[in-house]
């Protein structure tokens, strides 16, 4: 279990930037604040291993003890996201190679290969001592693996792992061959050593070797993961094994991960400056709740103040902390930290805000911290319940990296901007949403959504047609079912697989220059923008029709029973009306209704919360059940 | 001869990229379509030769064959473009270097060092062997070497043939100095050694070293091709020999290339979304054209939808293409081919369009290619005849590449811009014209248009003053006569050479931040951007003067008898009431007078083409003689 | 003494790049001018040394002689700005490298690595052969050193002097692990083998070895300066040295560099058109007055044109480069030099104005600059006399690199704009400033402005408060006070060391994504944008107030006693009142009150200039005392 009966609240902590006198303060300080859980050595390799086989632990031990004495627990972190420079020094092989075939040098972080011997061994080393010390040390609570994986690598350590990966997705080189297409363009490969990461090319790449190095280095990356909980692991079974996601990802497949962790953590860092940062927030949390398999997960890192990454790093305005840190919980965190405790005085996040922030205790920043930390503890009895949805969208990796590679018919078309178009209407009416795999099961949900299924499986679409067929609304926007998942663009026209489903037949995508008129009796008239597509009606009923321009007369809305393909990216409001209709039909309906704009509202367990994202006081008089 | 009494219609034909199956269906939508020729072997090196010393040619006898037999000519192609991976792995020094140093991978096409000797090497033995092979095969109808050449690299072995280039150009390193100016900054070289491509630098370059570079690189690439043209040549001395060449293109001299062509060839992308994409197809199209001599030409690539590799893929909308193809008939082609037949599956190129679309047969694009077929085979007529033009526009590579190298007065002056200012007004009012050398015969033309002449010779600035001595009108813009073609500055006034002519004598270069208000009594007052000088008449009467700001009262338009020289970049309006002053003036008529708006008219042999660019129909009664 | 009598008039002047047979026009032209200085050599290193061994100062000498034979005096400049292609050719580690670990080819200028031994050797070489011929040759007035200072490298020559910088600095690894903050992100360095400069990096990097390394180059730079400087001073100490500064240049720190100098030079090119350029000259030619101590300056550098490595390189309307140049007198230059004497027709800057423009002697721009000579000429009597500053500004190095580090809280926080907020109103009002060291005397000025003092010592703070206790006032603008010299963030609020000097406690740095009201009823309402803070007011009271948005109610301006603090960057005209209200209070006055918009005036010694920057002609009636 994450969490035993209290939401958990702290921070990063990294005492090792800071003199031993200031430790004491610390945990006072957290005492103050309620704090209950830190996480400890996410950066602290270079602490902790001054040198290759020389270990410097007792600074950590007196930490442990110093927040187990005073009641806090410890998210305890492998050090392994940044190496010392002495490892890079060593073995210079171990720095990472962009596509140019530069290294990238220490002085920073995430300076590794992920496929370098030198410094996998390090990393366990280091690791298994961590292990062998700390696995039963009372304050530890979780292991944090690494941090915010990510980083990629070009090497020759990297392509010698890739070809063992390649050979075992296909086979032989023929299966790499087909698979690739290289007949196109001359660029059958006769040997394997002639396979190669992707680096700095003449012209454009191969896609499939563009997309299959993604796949990879997501894997070589869980290799890293999972060879280091399986050394936690081996040390102390019980301890549960964690790492820290960030907002919508590509890099990193959520799925293939959230599988082999025991529970999901996130860091986000909505935009204050973004007027839809409320809504950003509340589909990463969905997100991230359903990669965990709706139980309770755990909001690693947000910033009490500024990112400082972020090029204007404004605060957060004062409640507004609070106020997402209610949002984590009601979208079933059941944990809020931070990063970090206390504001570094210098590197590289210097600015970045914190619970004790530069100014110190007296301070507005921290007064906030300590009123969440009480407001947090106030709501102990949302510890493990879980937040029902009747609305599935469907999250797809490998539609997401193919429908963004290179030269596909429109640049910049974004499989985030996508599931948000179809999160944001819903979210507005307060309907709530889980996202699931294309190919798992859907049953549960009234309605599911697929925004977008550009590379589609026969078993994701058998799975769509059976949710349909056992009585879903399912509704489909464009560019889907164009690939398989060797990115073999499907003839005949699509969505392959689901053409029938929807009474549909795509012939050509069509991005936009500029916005397309859509008439629609039933759903009102409505723009659309950037995209959409040469289609007719094969059994399904128009709902909606281009006006003007070469699309005149296409069908952009079509429906064939539950099942809705939508040809084009409509405009917010038409996209709000037509999934308002689709709700409708398919009977899901809001937690509260008619509620402000602004308001926000999630049923968790059972337990409504209502989170006020606007800047006016509003008075609601509501009976949820 | 191109072609035998019809247009040619086809595209490129890749059946290396399909299973044999699909050959029998190819041929047969082929003859329903009535293609007559497809461009076979274009990227096919790694299928016709999977390693050194072995060569896989029963696939392409077996194609050609079934192509033959069904009464489809082939244009054959050397596979030399795209280098397969076993050349880059074993020679790693025939992949081509960036001015960064970094090697660029295979894995895409392009990847060769245009002097590296064992690409050279690999290139002749596989169209030697091609050659050998299909030299006499009854479907050859021509040779299609290599595919739109433009290619750089800037290795050791670039390094060493530049310097042979330089030795033939300059003799010697004190021929060197003086071309390049080395007094400047102490450039000086001592020994052809310290002799390099343009690579990194830290500040500036060179600008003779960055311009001969250009003209190295163009001739590097022509060595390449003659090479190749002359093995397939000699097997067959009666087969003609071709090239695509890309729209407007700077990096080879295409009238350098086209001397050594037997037929030209053009592979032509307008943007369905840019309003001025028929402007910009015709005046490629009259480029290429001229380039020939005039002689019927080959539309060996154009999209019959989309060209994938725009941000903003949009497809051709119905009809268009069949209307851009009767612009390249009207306009001397012989035929119009395609990239390509069959949408490829996979590869780079996957979201392009092709003859056969992704959809396949049952679609708007294949039924529309159909149209086309049976348009052009009711156009045999045209075959062989010529087109007129009263009016030759100067299209000179030096000038080109000279006037847009880093640091002239104004950052993006385009020589095409340039170009199109003076094209535009001509083929919206439907004066149809050729593009000429500006040392080349302009005697059978009542007028030439020189909107760019930078760089000047001797002979090109005695040839325009003969024209005129002759009877010629001549109009110039401005920033022309600057330089010699060492890059050297002209010194005492410009336009060099020419001051004379059109009594006028620049003194400054004059970049334009803001438009520029022009008054004329004979023109009416227009707007000028970009770009003006500081000049003065001397002789010239002054048709426009500059109002307002630093340029106050300073001539922007003088006419000195039939010579009339225009000292900034006017608007289009006033473009077009400059020109059709100088028209009438010259006695120079439309094909046809007063169509309407979007109608383009052209003479082709005894027949006029009416292409309506608008969407609107519109009725036109012409008695065209 | 910089000048004897006379304002110095001339411009660079590069004989090497023309035939002999131009130079006797070149000098004839000079004296019809008025020239009397003419700066020989720049960019001469391999003319006069073709090869490592040879001299051939031949045609220097007769450079030399016939100049002084005309009266023409020279600034003999050390060729070492360009190494000859021979340098790096035998020496490639005498190229600089990128932060990417590639070198930089010749080609160029500035291609060498200030650390490499090799190049420093060969610059010594020929410094002391220049020296030792021309030390005593009656022609030479001054020596220039190099020119524009600037460039950076990252080799391991570069590496290894940085490391022994860094033992300077830190005593030892501990130290300098402590100043970088290496705790953080595990960076700590085990061994000064690990150190190097920052070159590619995976992400962001470490500030205090970016800020460290920014200081190190300058002074690497410097260095190679000095030993120039050294061994021409050695040949005759009667020589007065000097080196050409760019316009507020970052990367090298102007207050160490001045003090090496004999007097100190200014190379400025403002935009012509930039509706500030009179503005940003001012600001300059202030700043290098001040970096000189007050005494008389040189402008080295200005065109009489284009700058042609602008993008749009208008030239200077007719008259600007007189009224420039006597904005440069008149803020204390004794003389007015230009880039360049006679147009280069080659090379990178051909396209560069000259006083010689490639149109020749008979050109309004020669005409102008003969005007121009003799109203110099006119104008001795200002000789060595001084220009008085009540108010001074503060600038400082460490702050501005410090300030513009990547991630700090605002990206493109830009620190010339900073001093150019708080110097516009003045010099728009009249009142003229000097510019002054945090730390050095500030006791004659009745005001001292601090736009930003992002890094403070405690002696600059201490410097701040004597000078308000001695009866100074003082303005300070926001991101003040906030990290010591290593970067190290100080922490229990702002601006350290200055807070109870101000009243005031700085929590939170907030950049504005839109811009922020602020109510003042002593200044009247203005907007700020930008940059704004969290503050409050502890012993100062409040002048202004934020209006709206989460800073609503903040204190924006405050002021306790003589000490202002601004707590954001107001609008100009807001920032003018304020000014005006300070300036009041501090009893600053103008030069002249109540003179037309668009003139400036300045007081040198006992003459008043007026220069009339806008196109209208106004009477100005005034009586200076």
């Amino acid at each position: 279990m994450l969490s035993e009966g209290r939401l958990l609240f702290g921070g990063d902590y990294n005492p090792e930037q800071w003199p031993a006198a200031v430790w004491d303060d610390d945990v006072r300080l957290m005492r103050a604040a309620g704090v209950n859980l830190v996480t400890v050595g996410v950066f602290a390799w270079a602490a902790l291993q001054p040198e290759p086989g020389r270990f410097t632990f007792e600074w950590l031990d007196t930490v442990l003890d110093l927040l187990h004495d005073n009641g806090i627990g410890v998210a305890l972190a492998t050090p392994t996201a940044s190496p010392p420079p002495w490892l890079g020094h060593r073995h210079p092989d171990t720095l990472p190679q962009g596509p140019d075939g530069v290294r990238r040098l220490y002085g920073s972080r995430n300076q590794y290969c992920p496929c370098a011997p030198a410094y996998r061994r390090a990393a366990l080393v280091v690791t298994e001592a961590l292990a062998a010390r700390y696995a039963r040390h009372p304050a530890l609570r979780m292991w944090h693996i690494g941090n915010e994986y990510g980083t990629a690598c070009h090497c020759d350590h990297c392509a010698r792992r890739f070809r063992g990966w390649l050979v075992r997705r296909y086979g032989d080189l023929d299966g790499l061959n087909t698979a690739w297409g290289t007949a196109v363009w001359s660029q059958r490969y006769g040997s394997w050593d002639e396979v190669l990461p992707p680096r700095h090319m003449q012209y454009i790449g191969n896609p499939g070797q563009e997309l299959d190095y993604q796949r990879f280095v997501s894997d070589a990356l869980l290799e890293c993961f999972t060879a280091e909980r399986d050394a936690v692991r081996s040390a102390n079974p019980a301890v549960p094994v964690t790492t820290n996601f960030m907002d919508l990802y590509r890099h990193t497949d959520g799925w293939r991960w959230a599988a082999e962790e025991d529970f999901v953590s996130l860091d986000t860092y909505p935009d204050p400056n973004d007027p839809d940062a409320a809504l950003r927030g509340a589909l990463s949390k969905d997100v991230v709740r359903s990669l965990g398999g709706g139980r309770p997960w755990l909001l690693m890192e947000q910033s009490p103040g500024a990112a400082s990454w972020r090029p204007v790093a404004t605060p957060k305005r004062p409640g507004l902390n609070r106020l997402w840190s209610m949002q984590a919980v009601a979208r079933g965190a059941d944990g809020v930290l931070h990063f970090q405790w206390r504001a570094s005085r210098q590197g590289a996040e210097r600015a970045h805000g914190a619970m004790v922030p530069h100014a110190g205790p007296d301070s507005r920043v921290f007064r906030e911290i300590c009123e969440l930390g009480s407001s947090l503890d106030a709501l102990s009895a949302v510890v493990g319940s879980t937040v029902a949805a009747g609305v599935a969208i469907v999250l797809d990796w490998d539609a997401w990296r193919a429908c963004e590679l290179p030269h596909q018919p429109l640049d910049g078309f974004s499989y985030v901007d996508r599931l948000t178009e179809y999160y944001a209407p819903l979210w507005r009416d307060n309907v709530t949403c889980d996202f699931a795999r294309a190919d798992g099961p859907l049953g549960d949900y009234r309605l599911v959504l697929v925004p977008n299924l550009y590379q589609v499986t026969p078993a994701a679409a058998a799975n769509l047609r059976d949710y349909v067929a056992g009585g879903g609304t399912l509704v489909m926007g464009p560019f889907s079912g164009v690939a398989d998942p060797d990115e073999r663009v499907f003839t005949g026209g699509w969505p392959w697989g689901l053409a029938d489903l929807f009474g549909v037949r795509v012939e050509e995508h069509w991005p936009l220059a500029a916005p397309l008129a859509v008439a629609s009796g039933d759903l009102g008239d409505f723009v659309a923008t950037g995209f959409a597509e040469w289609a007719e009606a094969r059994g399904a009923s128009v709902v909606a029709t281009a006006r003007g321009g070469p699309l005149d007369g296409r069908p952009m809305v079509l429906r064939n029973g539950r099942a809705w393909y939508v040809a084009t990216l409509p405009s917010p409001d038409g996209m709000r009306r037509l999934l308002r209709t689709v709700c409708a039909a398919a009977g899901v309906r809001p937690v509260l209704p008619d509620l402000p704009p602004g308001v926000e509202a999630v049923r968790r367990g059972d337990r409504v919360f209502l989170l006020n994202h606007d800047d006016l006081t509003v008075d609601i008089v509501a009976a949820p059940h």
